[in-house]
């Protein structure tokens, strides 16, 4: 058996909607070895399936080693799924991995080539970008239908948690919310955001990262999914020293502050919900 | 007589509408000293008087070192005006600094105390910002009302220039053109493009730039208002070694290439107009 892990990642992060992914010190851990016949084990049945993204990824990543075989891998996962931290994102990378790890010998494909092979799968690269990479990632696809990629370091001078509730959301459902055009003053004011939250995460100035996080794109709609969302805002971002976001397409909350106690501190009593509140380190 | 010389700079940059700006080794040159009455010489009548931006921006300068006295200054504009090269942001700029220079003493103001004051004067701080920084500049208005930049350094593997026309456009007009609002999937592309934007001008990667140079926000809008767009366009990139951007709000047009001959050969047959092809440095 071989283990490896893969992080939690939360999408658009603000102002970067379908560009900025995060990665976390939070993990999926996998145990792989080679099988002659597929076999996943650990998780929900339902996922264990030979059309499973773990499975169809592992495929993928075989044909482009070139090599036969099948595996047999064992995962308990850790990251919730449906809760906007990158659960499929993970599994993806998980599958890629495990045909590279097993099968590539000599020739195993690079960190790259396994982020084409995965953001394909998953249909962007938002997640995949920062599950491969960490840190910050910004990523977009090319003119030439290539994913690209830029990594980026976040300050130490932030902290980083996110509220897990217990209740799930369709990304789907969450796409479906958004409206059909912005207002220009909306559509204008983004791109100064998204550039800047750039600078605010990597040089950790509080005041910058308060005004550029503001999204317009996402945030306004797909709050209407999230229980207590309002409260918990009004709550988290009442003293000055914290940013409440939307990690993915929601519902997890991610929580930005320049207070190393925040996430200690922080009390939920006015929200019905059960939210596990989770300090994170953003991986370098 | 003091000389001292200010760039002129494009602001927007393809996808960085209201957020980026790049200074150029062309420059509008100033020559300054103390009097007891304002005198502008050189330029063009009209901006002589004493509510030219020029003046002003002297004024509110001497407001912040709590000075009192007059200048006298000499400048022939070499930066064209209402071509989108930010002649505005330059003598404004140039009005504070002669403030600065003539009557900041041993306790002269910093740039970026300059950089608050012109951004207020021009309204947006897009020109100013590059105009005292060089290189490229990322600027907004935070929440608590003070402007903020950040600075970028350009790759020496891109060459820049730009086509300046024998014919002035509005800003105004130009703003007027703009749609009221946005289809989401173009609001949304820009945001990885101004990210990555900065990527690409930062370390060249050609193919990158080409991707996300493409704006939605006014250049569809604008080129209407600049003769013979579609052609320039078309002949500019028609190699694949170049993309043409507005510079500001036009009809300057600017051009970046990984051609460091690009400019010497370019061929505008098909165009009535006048194109000064003027291949620039951007500013360290």
């Amino acid at each position: 058996m071989i283990k490896f892990k893969v992080p939690a990642t939360s999408a658009n992060v603000g102002p970067g909607f379908d560009c900025f992914g995060l990665a976390y010190s939070f993990y999926n851990e996998y145990q792989v070895e080679k099988a002659d016949k597929m076999l996943i084990e650990g998780c929900d049945p339902a996922h264990t399936t030979k059309d499973n993204i773990f499975n169809v990824a592992f495929n993928e990543t075989m044909k482009k080693l070139k090599k036969k075989g099948s595996f047999h891998v064992y995962y308990k996962p850790a990251i919730p799924s449906s809760r906007g931290l990158g659960s499929s994102a993970s599994v993806i990378v998980a599958g890629c991995k495990t045909a590279n790890i097993l099968y590539g010998g000599i020739k195993k494909l690079s960190d790259d080539e396994i982020f084409q092979i995965a953001s394909k799968i998953e249909g962007h690269p938002d997640n995949v970008a920062p599950a491969i990479f960490g840190g910050l990632t910004a990523s977009t696809k090319l003119n030439s239908g290539k994913f690209f990629h830029k990594k980026y370091k976040v300050s130490n001078k932030l902290y980083f948690s996110v509220l897990i509730p217990n209740f799930k959301t369709s990304t789907e459902m969450a796409r479906k919310l958004l409206p059909k055009s912005y207002k220009k003053e909306e559509a204008v004011a983004m791109l100064s955001h998204s550039v800047l939250m750039v600078e605010a995460l990597q040089s950790g100035n509080f005041d910058l990262l308060k005004t550029v996080c503001k999204d317009y794109i996402h945030e306004p709609y797909r709050k209407k999914l999230i229980k207590d969302y309002d409260y918990i805002k009004k709550t988290v971002e009442k003293n000055g020293d914290a940013v409440l976001l939307i990690s993915g397409s929601g519902p997890t909350l991610l929580v930005i502050s320049n207070n190393k106690n925040f996430s200690k501190k922080l009390k939920l009593k006015g929200t019905k919900a059960l939210w596990l509140v989770k300090p994170l380190k953003v991986l370098k």
